[in-house]
């Protein structure tokens, strides 16, 4: 899924207002390997020639996609922040609180445990994303935070949960599950075993 | 508190095998200014002449404490993980596992909010860290998860924790406390009563 260009295209380019298939796909390839590159090197070691060489792309070639690295860097930040809230929605289908509360540990732990790059790039590197892209991630940010907030005043007003401020709750079993993402070892550690023990822990044994 | 040097010093400069006081403190300021400086700038944006002008000295002067940035850095890490577990040390002494686990969980949270530079550097700057001072850093480290995996195993026993996997409990108590170096606003937030909700959400209400 591509975000709109926020940035006024340059003159004389060809128009492409419905993008076709193929620049899609080129473009979700693009943001997989910037997210590699900027994870590996970090945002203001890893350049623009880095991603281009990892696809084997000319440079100028990787213009036609991106107008710049702050783009790129952006297009990382709302693929990682678009598909985790895409894959909250079966979630939000479940009505009883504290199975809800269980699937959104379980969907967010599995989220940044198997999109290591994005998520390293979404959460270390976020003082890098220039301020023209702020207030749209924080917006969707915001939106991810709400979701995990009411889930908890949910599973509050249950009594499947303790009783706590719904924004800390919220905080800490973000906490819990995203730093995955600092001490996973994919050959050791199973994401799925990982979020049962956060539900048992919060919740009490699984039913 | 001043780590040994690791690294042989330079022929023909003075001797200090008891650094003076003053050493030590100004040792300490830069060390401060450093976790600042890679904090705002990130390591690889950050340089030794940004700490030296942070500091008023000349970049000549910050070499008599320091051989490198990369050692520099290695300081920053050793002064956060030693402070964290010298901090550790009272909670080790009581003998209730619930209590010393609400404990642990206390100190966690407070020093990470009192010390966002150090920890933002310590927790984000990881992969900048030269395998030279890795081995000393890791063994620091997994002595501090040992602490948090055995007050976990301890409140198991004693029931007043979910029966979990240990290593897995310890790291999602410190996923959920180190976090709030990412969200706290030392302007709003208390890093006590987010505590509180923390052990609250583990270990039910506080007596």
């Amino acid at each position: 899924m591509v975000a709109e260009r926020t940035t006024p295209r340059r003159p004389g380019r060809p128009r492409n207002v419905e993008p076709s298939p193929e620049f899609v796909a080129r473009m979700s390839e693009i943001v997989e390997t910037a997210a590699r590159v900027f994870q590996a090197k970090g945002y203001d070691a890893g350049s623009l020639d880095d991603v281009a060489a990892a696809l084997d792309l000319r440079k100028a070639s990787l213009y036609y996609y991106v107008h710049s690295k702050a783009e790129l860097l952006y297009r990382v930040f709302d693929r990682a922040i678009t598909l985790a809230l895409a894959r909250l929605s079966d979630a939000l289908l479940i009505e009883d609180p504290r199975r809800r509360l269980e699937a959104l540990i379980r969907d967010q732990t599995v989220n940044v445990a198997r999109e290591p790059a994005f998520f390293t790039v979404f959460f270390d590197q976020r003082p890098r994303l220039a301020s023209t892209y702020e207030s749209d991630i924080r917006a969707k940010e915001r939106q991810y935070l709400r979701v995990f907030r009411e889930a908890v005043e949910s599973a509050v007003d249950q009594g499947s949960l303790s009783p706590v401020d719904p924004r800390y709750g919220a905080q800490a079993i973000l906490g819990m599950t995203s730093w995955v993402y600092k001490w996973f070892d994919p050959g050791r550690d199973d994401p799925e075993r990982f979020a049962s023990t956060c539900i048992e822990l919060l919740l009490g044994p699984t039913g």
